[in-house]
């Protein structure tokens, strides 16, 4: 099945791209890999949620902010390749997540990006990884993540 | 116009590179790929600002800063390929923002290394762009970027 | 002489490479590209310390940090190509550490890692470097490092 009659067959919509507020892009491709531009968890245009875990949100909240995110982050491949099909490989994500002082369990909240990419794109999902915490994200994002993929020329 | 021209024109001059104060080095390349260890603002080999943003700087301070910053990373694309007309394209830039707690505008701070990029380089410096906030950056630094270059063989 | 057997007359053992827990896999090959996800100071699956430097570490244990994360690093790279002889050239490394307010010696914590890629790999080893502060890391860790490596195929 095709990556993106998995994503119709799981139900999801990807939202329309996240426009760059500056001077960048979304996205730049260099040979076969994609780097893409950090994404929040933008819905309509607006964050679903603000604040920071360990504080304002819960881990549990914080899972489906980056599931949010990274729709946003399909929607950019998607537009940038035309197709998810293109894509041949999840390379690495990196997921910062605005933690207070002592909140530590970064990966469960990162977990959200990284088990809709496996359910999506499955061998071709999986992915190296990095979770870490920041003070403070952007617009007070809860988690903002960083892609690169391999992709079919 | 060459790059190397249109930064005269701008009448933009690159400091000197700085050197690594450890056993890393300033770049390193991997096939057409060039990897720049994280620059700081520095100028005559100090940083010409310290502090934290939503603290200590302002956002505009902020922008001059990752400009400045931005400066030293040209500084050592053009110490490593010679000039900086064989840039083939700006790839990726990450700017990490020293933030106080509170402070969510690390896109406005990481635009004037942004727009400098856009400026110098036109279609060729439209980079994939992540701004995250630090709790605390080597040297009280206010602004560190990391970047990532396509060039030319 | 290979870096194998550099690694052994150094002394050094590495652990068992660590397991992901969750979704992702240790390491990702995309062409020439080798990305690791990222690694915290485990030895024996625990921790050897955990808290935040300029507050429950000194540098010097920071230091120490780094290396035992390196060598979940170098372990995660001989399971994946089987040797490390098959390094050509180690990229990038960036080492976020765990940071208390006002805490800015960043690189001298990162210096472990960077200090034992050189001693094993001498020029191979010399790599473009990012020194990072986080607010928190997973599991409380101290310093958490991504690495990037060119690998002959």
């Amino acid at each position: 099945m095709s990556f993106e009659d998995r994503l119709t067959q799981m139900g999801l919509e990807l939202p329309l791209p996240p426009k760059p507020v500056a001077t960048y892009v979304p996205a730049v491709q260099a040979g076969e890999l994609l780097f893409l531009s950090g994404v929040l968890p933008f819905r309509d245009g607006k964050l679903t949620l603000a604040g920071k875990l360990g504080q304002d949100l819960t881990v549990e909240q914080g899972y489906e902010e980056s599931r949010v995110a990274l729709l946003n982050a399909l929607a950019i491949v998607r537009s940038h390749l035309g197709t998810l099909d293109r894509v041949k490989q999840v390379v690495r994500l990196v997921g910062h997540v605005a933690s207070a002082d002592g909140f530590v369990q970064q990966p469960a909240v990162i977990n959200g990006a990284s088990d809709l990419l496996v359910k999506l794109f499955g061998e071709a999902g999986r992915h190296a990884r990095v979770a870490v915490g920041a003070v403070q994200l952007p617009l007070n994002a809860p988690v903002e993540l960083e892609l690169i993929l391999q992709v079919s020329s």
